[in-house]
């Protein structure tokens, strides 16, 4: 399975959370992120590093297009040499099938 | 005074932080933005709101150009409708007068 070529489909109010167990498996696909807590949900993030300030800004950027481009938006933290990045989906309250298809696409831009 | 139009000066390790009292003035110069603290550094902070993700990601460029500009770097957080601005000075481990002045030129940017 190869999350990176998948799509990343609509997601509706109702559509279901990924489970506990399916959320261990797609986590071994994109072994460089975490499943973290915030406002009570949970989300995947993920840590890039930069040599300035400058390449963190262009990958912010490049991050943002893909958001973009599948109408997913993420929380992009952008600093000096580092740019922190959560996919989680709002409006169902954590995280869908979409969440770890977007964290594959952009560790394909990385 | 006007926070907005004077210059950032570099910021050397060992240089003075502000002091409350000078904080509490400040910052009445610039009441959008809120004293917080972080990994035990307080920061300047103000959340920008935008109509969509473009919006934002478009103003997190501005804001970026500026610190360029500026050699002093915020931490930019990123999200559709919102970008949220932190500034302080890592060197010294918290707030610098240039922060204020760099809060300003950002409500300039806004």
């Amino acid at each position: 399975m190869e999350l990176h070529g998948m799509k990343c489909e609509a997601c509706l109010t109702g559509a279901p959370l990924v489970t506990h167990e399916d959320a261990d498996k797609l986590n071994k696909l994109i072994p460089d992120w975490n499943i973290v807590e915030q406002e009570g949900m949970k989300r995947l993030e993920r840590v890039f590093k930069f040599p300035d300030f400058a390449g963190a800004l262009d990958f912010t950027n490049r991050v943002g297009k893909l958001a973009e481009e599948n109408n997913h938006h993420p929380a992009i933290l952008t600093e000096w040499g580092k740019v922190t990045v959560q996919w989680w989906t709002h409006k169902i309250g954590g995280l869908h099938m979409n969440d770890f298809i977007m964290a594959a696409k952009t560790d394909e831009l990385f």
